[in-house]
């Protein structure tokens, strides 16, 4: 069984970890970081869903911070390479770059790194539903982050059965997470100068062929980042077939906005009445009422859970690493270890 | 077993009806309501906590809306009565005295109200903590609101180890929850300009000795509202009594700031990280930290998960009806049912 | 001198008012409305810009009502209607409707109306850059809404210019507005599920030939909407053209978001320190550099103050409909005595 | 005339330049600073309301980006210290006390300071209403924070007439300013967990004998402080009484809530519809219908404008410096050419 240490147990990190641990094939071997955060404590507390999971320093100060914040500390994760195959790395940007040259470069260790990683920390980005081919043998793989991967798995699909000709998405973005409170904005929208955004070509690193470009704004709100997408297709389609193609998707969920679903708020309200953990959502959400289709434009509006939906994809790339499985059994078995429907 | 059912599907309502088919010795014979809500059809959906429990129309007006939404309905609930023993009443103000007086009296049905009822639906206002033994045998009884219960929860277990000379409470109340994004404020403080507010007597309705006095405003969150409490006490204690005090009482929470759970959405942040259904939180939780004791003056703040916290007062208001067990064992059963440490 | 009465002094009417009355070749003869507000109360009081206004009653119960709230009342707003030309009718949906019907129909009375007025209630749909002319010598014109003056300024100058041959603009609404509290989301983006949305028609009700197309959400923020507009040319520009475009239509202001001015909020500051009144900016605001021209696609990002960018139009409508002075003309006085630079 | 610098013109810095320039019997001699922000760029433009105000650099590397970034520079503040009398230090924490220590005390110029400045920076903390007489002749002067000008306002009026014997007041703060949107919280309430917090000691800093705590949460709004206040009094007075002492209070504004003023967000509103400059309430608003005595105890809840209400203040602290005018007088002052009424 692959042997999986995730390290740096933030918001990507700790939901990557419960995820591995779920899954049959592969092995939680332990989870590594440097310091004390809410989150580590939490899940790792005899309530928490990381109870008993072995906790590594990722070096010899994070070993005396963790013990003096009251943490047990297993040893080192560089004392562990040698028993472990792979290292989904959610630390942040620079400390991933360094720990791919210092500790799974020279130990043979395979790595799976983040969407706020630098481009060039792995030739292979990832989108399990855009190119899981990709990474089949690869050391080293990036995720895409969160607005791309939803941008790849409702463009690949949609370019695969119509043909995209070319794709704008403008990108209404939360401004920081449940419990980042240090972050704004608290009534203020931010635009993003740069225009295109970053995400256009983002996506393309999954998707080279795609004409795609972006704009991105940045809003009050903690729970969803929300896309409003216009695509001019190759052919002209009808709106059913539009619904088919996101309903055939297994990660994109169609949400009923006249069932009383019709706002971020209430997509969170749902997860939680499902009792997801941590009330998660890591399926893109496209709303049916907003799937329209007039000579040749296809339009719809999505939203994206930011915190959990890279989260499959992550467990998709350590099998495609490890050429466990293809495509569509890897995402088979991912979802339904997730409860993903 | 006790046959209950819940009318009222709302934020309350499929909180309580959850709690209730957790527990061994009571039965959740159904719920009932009139029309269609997003938590209403997620809970009775396939993944749903509710799937598969019987739900019947509150009214024939009602069966005809929710059959026409698409939902199955058993009934109506006016035609159930002689098989159950309470309802727990979680309908708008005005319709749960309707249901009292044309559904309950009549039938010798026993019945749970909730807070936002008027004062004279029930006689005994009900806090598990601050007067379990007034409900023994019961007909009605009103659990108080969730500001109520929190303040209930911790002067109770103040008052009966220090005796409390007089307190003061300033509240700072969320805007709406999560789904509710038609309620505002967006950017704006509102005082209760009823000075002092209503919340104080409201404690006094389940502890009429205590001398209370509350001010409050509305603030724009959506989860979780804050208390800063200052009481006069009868012996000057020290801070490590009153910290005791707080940890020996099974519904509050004591909650470490330093540990990085320093504001209201990292305590929601726990809850998340703990895979709480919902992330709620029935607890009080009161902030270790703001503990402090001066010269017979004992201060706190603590923040009230408002959709949550009553649901297991509605538990053991049902027991304390029917005369089930005592306090310490009832309190003790739902905690461990509902996961409560 | 023209005479103008406002009916309904509530966001736009309170702020018209002040604008014809700093007018030279019209006069305030008054303002009507039937019950307090705030915003009534404040503009009238001592230290209030429209102290000294004569206060009318738009009918008999209006006339109680104010009066019982302390209001001196000059009289019923039928009894004035020989001695005024027109009224800017700010009134509520359905109440315009019926005072053109009862009011300014019988009475020969001009009105002009506003974007919340339904589409059958004056020929002329009206925005100053787009189509001044087309509200020559007409008695009932109706100002479009703010998300379309925005769009029909940018579009006008950009349209006569380089020609237009499709556009798609995605618009991210402010929830309420500043004293609006009582309106939300508070943490929530809310798609509007029609798709497009009408503000793509609205646009078209003064610019009939545009090929636009939009979709909006709505998000917690009380201070101006932003859009994100991508368009295609007819002919292929240099960025330069097109800041120089923008720089030449007077109500358009390029905000240069690397001078600190780089969000909603920060130009926001910028009205304050510039001390505008109420810190309006009736101008469309569009940052510098998020204008961007790639193969003869033109993109740019714009906000557009809710409550105060209708205003300058609606000076304009009156001059435009008693056939007083050309477009420009209207243009440049309206703005010199708005300090719009 | 008493030559006035301000150095930092951020928030405070802006608006108090502004409040000098209004004063008959002081200069604003310039404004000096070491860098870009919008606020500078804004009130020196063309149309802002320090056009002309000669700007000096704080140091040799301020000028140089001050020039860089395109803005006309004097010279350097230490080059005209022989020529002025007074700085208002708006500066950052620790560059103030660098000011001092290089600047002031070796060229006997006299100093204001803000509240966030070190206490030991000035031996007299400074509120016109509770201590202007101990600033008489002193060279270095601080005015207290925005929370604690309020409450030296209200609490001096109060304990001058009925006697305060002890006081709490619990804090509703806002995140952050309008313009300062990377600050948060976006959704969330965050205790103080200094309990009591340092709010009481710096009233005390101002009212020695004065017996208050407080407590303190911030939310995120942008505009306005609120405060919830118990006082007990050494005399039992009727509601009238405790009224009139604020209406009394010339720097305490009553805001009656009935007339449409309930929120913090509707008191903005009538201070943008008075056309304030910036919306700036510097009086300390008291809701009418929260002010509630009984038994002894004097309740109410009042909001105050953090970025404004210490602006009078800062002037008067120059003319009780120069012992120009007694405390009543100078109030008078600044209150006119301020329109404070």
């Amino acid at each position: 069984m692959v042997k999986v240490v995730i390290a740096g147990c933030g918001t990507i990190g700790k939901r990557v970890a419960e995820a591995v641990k779920k899954q049959d094939d592969m092995e939680l071997y332990g989870i590594a970081d440097v310091s004390q955060t809410g989150g580590l404590r939490t899940v790792l507390s005899e309530d928490g869903p990381l109870h008993g999971t072995h906790l590594y320093a990722s070096n010899q100060e994070g070993k005396e911070n963790l013990e003096e914040q009251g943490f047990y500390v297993e040893g080192l994760l560089e004392d562990q390479l040698d028993e472990i195959d792979v290292v989904v790395d959610c630390t942040p940007p620079g400390v991933d770059e360094a720990n791919k040259e210092n500790l799974y470069e020279p130990n043979d260790v395979k790595a799976v790194f983040q969407g706020g990683a630098s481009d060039d920390i792995a030739e292979v980005k990832f989108n399990a539903d855009a190119n899981y081919e990709e990474a089949r043998g690869e050391d080293f793989v990036k995720v895409v982050s969160c607005n791309t991967t939803s941008l790849s798995r409702t463009m690949s699909v949609v370019d695969e059965r119509f043909g995209v000709e070319s794709a704008t998405a403008n990108l209404v973005r939360r401004g920081g997470d449940i419990p980042q409170d240090g972050r704004g904005p608290i009534n203020s929208t931010i635009p993003v100068t740069e225009v295109p955004s970053h995400h256009g070509p983002d996506v393309q690193a999954v998707m080279p062929e795609l004409d795609i470009t972006t704009l991105a704004v940045k809003v009050p709100v903690t729970f969803g980042h929300v896309h409003m997408v216009t695509v001019d297709l190759e052919e002209d389609i009808s709106e059913e077939e539009a619904v088919q193609a996101f309903e055939d998707q297994p990660r994109v969920r169609l949400i009923n906005a006249g069932e009383g679903y019709d706002s971020t708020g209430k997509v969170h309200e749902m997860m939680r009445d499902l009792e997801r953990p941590r009330s998660d959502m890591p399926e893109a959400g496209v709303w049916r009422e907003t799937i329209d289709v007039e000579d040749g434009k296809l339009r719809w509006i999505h939203m994206v859970h930011q915190e959990s939906i890279v989260v499959p994809d992550n467990v998709d790339a350590i099998r495609a690493m490890f050429d466990m499985e293809d495509k569509e059994t890897s995402i088979e078995m991912t979802n339904e270890k997730m409860h993903i429907e």
